[in-house]
């Protein structure tokens, strides 16, 4: 599986199931969600935004995607948001390396021989560790790791969330 | 970090703390617990006969250990038990691929570019597949995911497992 495959088949409606396993202060959480996952045509207005704001080339983006989840929850005002996703390959013809943008963030992304997708991002805060990978191309597997920075030492693993993620429908044509 | 790394940071103490997704019949449960991981000799009876088992030149081992393990629960009758974990690289050359003996089970080993070691095994019932990782030398993850053979069709995915296990004490010197 290449990287234009791996990222093809993010297209599309998923289940998917968190657990939180909390390092500092606090209890972790669990909790549903519906994410929904669409492709983006090249000339998206929201696309060339955040292209502008990164200063980056909107054509260089291969397979730009956006999310939109909302949270199962029994009260009236579920948790939701959308956020997009667009990878930027460092060189054409080295796809399985490079950046990508989503939201205020830009992350560098590398997909292994192992075929799992890692994207580290630097945050304000401190940093975000993904790997994404696939059960199966109907199942999707995910863990998030959040590092704080310290003062004087090493940024400190705060939390890391696990995503279970059921694909739930094929995308609309 | 090659092989050799990732294999000795395991030994040691583990707090493990488990969540279990579910995706057949039946719910998920999230538990704690306790790992302890000693290296083994080459000599060890244990070792030699989990190789003879296997037929299988102990002295060809890299890192055997031996897992311990303990559920944190109320009651006096905690789930407990330990298993041998012995790799056998294929080569001398290319210790990062080769088999895992391990009770019952041989499975294949392979650590990718991107650090991250995973394990196939093939069972009576399906397969089960592992990927393994460290956040930083203290702390490790892994996910497990048991696929359930059917009649006719691919191995279905019947659950998977996500452990975050912090390192809480050296290994004894």
């Amino acid at each position: 599986m290449d990287i234009h495959q791996f990222l093809e088949l993010f297209v599309g409606r998923w289940r998917s199931q968190r657990s939180d396993h909390q390092f500092g202060e606090g209890n972790g959480s669990d909790a549903r969600s519906l994410i929904e996952i669409t492709a983006l045509e090249l000339d998206d207005p929201e696309l060339i935004a955040i292209c502008e704001k990164h200063d980056v080339d909107p054509n260089l983006a291969i397979h730009p995607m956006k999310f939109s989840w909302e949270e199962e929850s029994l009260s009236s005002n579920k948790p939701k948001g959308n956020v997009l996703f667009v990878p930027i390959p460092n060189d054409v013809a080295t796809p399985q390396k490079g950046s990508i943008l989503s939201g205020q963030n830009k992350g560098l992304y590398e997909l292994g021989s192992d075929e799992s997708l890692a994207i580290q991002t630097l945050t304000a805060q401190g940093a975000i560790e993904e790997r994404i990978w696939y059960g199966n191309p109907n199942l999707r597997f995910r863990v998030a790791t959040l590092l704080q920075k310290n003062n004087s030492q090493d940024p400190r693993v705060q939390r890391s969330t696990f995503y279970s993620e059921i694909r739930s429908a094929m995308p609309k044509a």
